[in-house]
């Protein structure tokens, strides 16, 4: 063990330049120009995992992107960790923000600057490198280990959803473990043991069949922008409770356990609203900032367009506008009934002036898993272990759809040690991580490994 | 005047020809990359005027875009006739809607096909070439003419207000002659009697400094957009008035006798939906749809954007969102007050969790003229002299905003004979102008000097 960790401390730097190499491919996953980075990034991926050791290697294809498998089966009759992440990244507009060129990575301040800095390749590489570390030095592992990693989590994992489905034996495992979520503070190991799911949709509002002239068609034709603005602002009322009939039937209402649990962590609303400089949060009525960003459903417009959008002026009354609407789900919510919901609700909103088409892009499950579980509690232990501090659990607000999957086809538990911080900017411009928890992540792999195993 | 008529009929196709190439100069106003463009348009209508036999042209610059300047001063004794109209253009988008690129004019059904053929190229090219036909021919013509061509219409004209202020005597006349509105319907012969004004504001609105998450912090940081179309909803209410507190003070109700007019030019609510594709009209309540769409004030957002707007999903709760929002205006409403009342309104609209920013972009008066104008007697005449019909008198919705510049520094009548269609798509994709009615305009301009020379 202790050669192990000398490993991963005499290797931080090449391990640091490997992973600018991992970040440098721009594997997109939803813009089509970019597959053949989607491609390499995978060969990368594959690549290292053979360099580490694993066996078994192979790029496996898919009806979208290519996921990426390995496993190292030496140590029969102990447990078995199958290890998922995934290596293609969200796009990085707007562009014009960005400090450095997201894809050309930057170390700055102890943290490493560029998109999948954090999310994903950060925190997948954390276990490539820790299974390096013991298979150069041990030439084994203390269990089994196998790894998932895919190119299209961002996208909704539709394929590996069934890749899932269809490989059951190949992937058997006692525990998925996956780092794909935030630390619940600075130097605060934590373990995550809920997060939520997904509903995303678009609407496109049809008003005239061409682009007109609002001088001489306003006040008589309807205008899309104006009626899809209407239908936006009756999906919220004033108390922030989301309007759509029946949306809240299949909540699961936080236990008075879990509030206090939240309490318990002590959440500053004063420091969130410094971080992003606003003046005054937001949110449904009745439940503290915390729970409503993790524990209670929601629902954001992440984008809108229509009608003349350059510099200047234009007296447009437009032919259509578009807005991305995605609601954040908790259980027992399931995002196909609520994308139904949501579809007859706006429609029922649209007059009859205009064409409503709405569209269901993708969805997942919510989950919340319990704490006794024996990974759990092993997993618990290493974090702790790595950072030198108690472990907290929390609920994220963001979704990994395909967790719900593992854990109800593999019938296994989820850790999930998460190493990102909230304040990482994973989507947004500037993305980074920082490269001490890049390196405790590592200690924290080690030490998951050498307890699960037990 | 047989041989006026004659000369327009025997150089109808030169005359077209020469229309394609002042089409051909993509002389839009809002963009700074045509500056070039523009300038080469102003040189172009200088040219025509000069060929034509006009005297003292001039290429005036201005703050912005040029001017341009002749005038024939050779009949004293006789009235003034000041032709305006503008050479600048509106944007292009959405350019792939277009059937031929909009800068290479087409010739098809009887149609000139080009953003501009209509608004304004076509409408002020008829001028010259009829003061062409007139001094080609006869060597003179039966009353002065003055021609002031701009180029920034479509931006709002502030260097022509700035110009018209101070060169009242330059351009003293005793009518302003503007072919630049539509005919009320094909073959009917048209003098509008009014124009509706226009306050066209942009709104910004800002949650949290950087694009965030949306998973991470839907909830808990205000959604610019949510929070934007909410503002957007609530600027009309359900029976399509505007609630801007103050909105209506200064509108001048529509007369029986006005709503009696109205009336008789048998509107077809029908024929609108049809030519639109649309299922249903919308707008204010107790009004005809003629009235709403020009003679009762109306709000339009003319442009939305916000978040991520490409192809498939991004899941960001975005820094920023902006529309852009304009309202036509009757008399006695005033652009500045409107802008302020909106403005206030919108400011007051907004929660504390987010940043509101209002800019006033442009704004024009609105208008309407006496029927009982010796001007407008004489067009009146001459346009049922050219199109054998009887001439019905309207309202038109859009804005002019320099027409009531006119009006008000040169103390003269303004004459509003368009040749245009409202199905001519102005400011959409497939811009056309019907070249019969580019003849027929023609003959209308020659008769109209003819007649006010009397």
């Amino acid at each position: 063990m202790e050669q192990v960790v000398k490993y991963i401390k005499d290797n931080r730097e090449r391990y640091i330049e490997e992973l600018k190499d991992y970040i440098r491919i721009p594997s997109i996953s939803t813009l089509k120009s970019n597959i053949p980075d989607i491609k390499k990034c995978s060969k990368f991926v594959a690549d290292n995992l053979k360099n580490a050791g694993m066996k078994k290697v192979k790029i496996i294809p898919t009806a979208g992107h290519p996921l990426v498998y390995a496993e190292w089966m030496g140590a029969p009759g102990k447990p078995t960790v199958l290890v998922y992440g995934h290596y293609d990244v969200q796009p990085v507009d707007p562009v014009e923000l960005w400090k450095n060129p997201p894809f050309e990575p930057v170390i700055k301040s102890g943290k490493i600057w560029a998109r999948g800095a954090d999310d994903n390749k950060g925190q997948n590489f954390i276990h490539i490198k820790s299974v390096e570390a013991y298979l150069k030095t041990t030439g084994k592992l203390p269990l089994n280990v196998k790894f998932l990693i895919e190119g299209e989590e961002e996208i909704g994992s539709e394929n590996l959803e069934l890749f899932l489905k269809k490989n059951k034996k190949l992937l058997k495992c006692d525990s998925v473990l996956i780092s794909d979520t935030s630390m619940y503070a600075p130097g605060i190991p934590t373990i995550n043991y809920g997060l939520r799911g997904l509903c995303y949709m678009e609407i496109e509002v049809t008003g005239p069949d061409r682009d007109l002239h609002s001088g001489s068609f306003g006040g008589g034709i309807a205008n899309p922008i104006n009626e899809l603005a209407k239908i936006i602002s009756k999906l919220q009322n004033s108390d922030g409770k989301i309007t759509i009939p029946g949306f809240y039937k299949d909540v699961i209402k936080l236990s008075p356990i879990e509030r206090a649990n939240y309490k318990k962590l002590k959440y500053s609303d004063k420091a969130l609203m410094k971080e992003f400089n606003v003046k005054e949060l937001q949110g449904e009525k009745g439940y503290t900032t915390l729970e409503r960003m993790s524990g209670r459903p929601t629902l954001d417009c992440n984008g809108i367009v229509g009608g003349f959008i350059e510099e200047g002026a234009k007296t447009v009354l437009p032919s259509k506008a578009s807005a991305k609407i995605s609601m954040r789900l908790v259980p027992d919510q399931d995002p196909k009934t609520i994308s139904k919901l949501f579809t007859k609700y706006v429609k029922s909103l649209a007059p009859k002036s205009i064409k409503v088409e709405i569209k269901d892009l993708h969805g997942g499950f919510p989950i919340v898993m319990s704490l006794d579980d024996k990974a759990i509690t092993a997993a618990s232990k290493a974090v702790s272990k790595a950072f030198g501090k108690k472990t907290v659990f929390t609920r994220e607000g963001g979704s990994i759809p395909i967790v719900v999957d593992f854990a109800k086809q593999l019938n296994a538990p989820v850790v999930l040690m998460g190493f990102g911080l909230e304040t990482d900017n994973i989507h947004s411009p500037n993305e980074h991580f920082n490269l001490k928890n890049f390196e405790l992540g590592m200690l924290s792999s080690v030490y998951f490994f050498e307890e699960f195993s037990k």
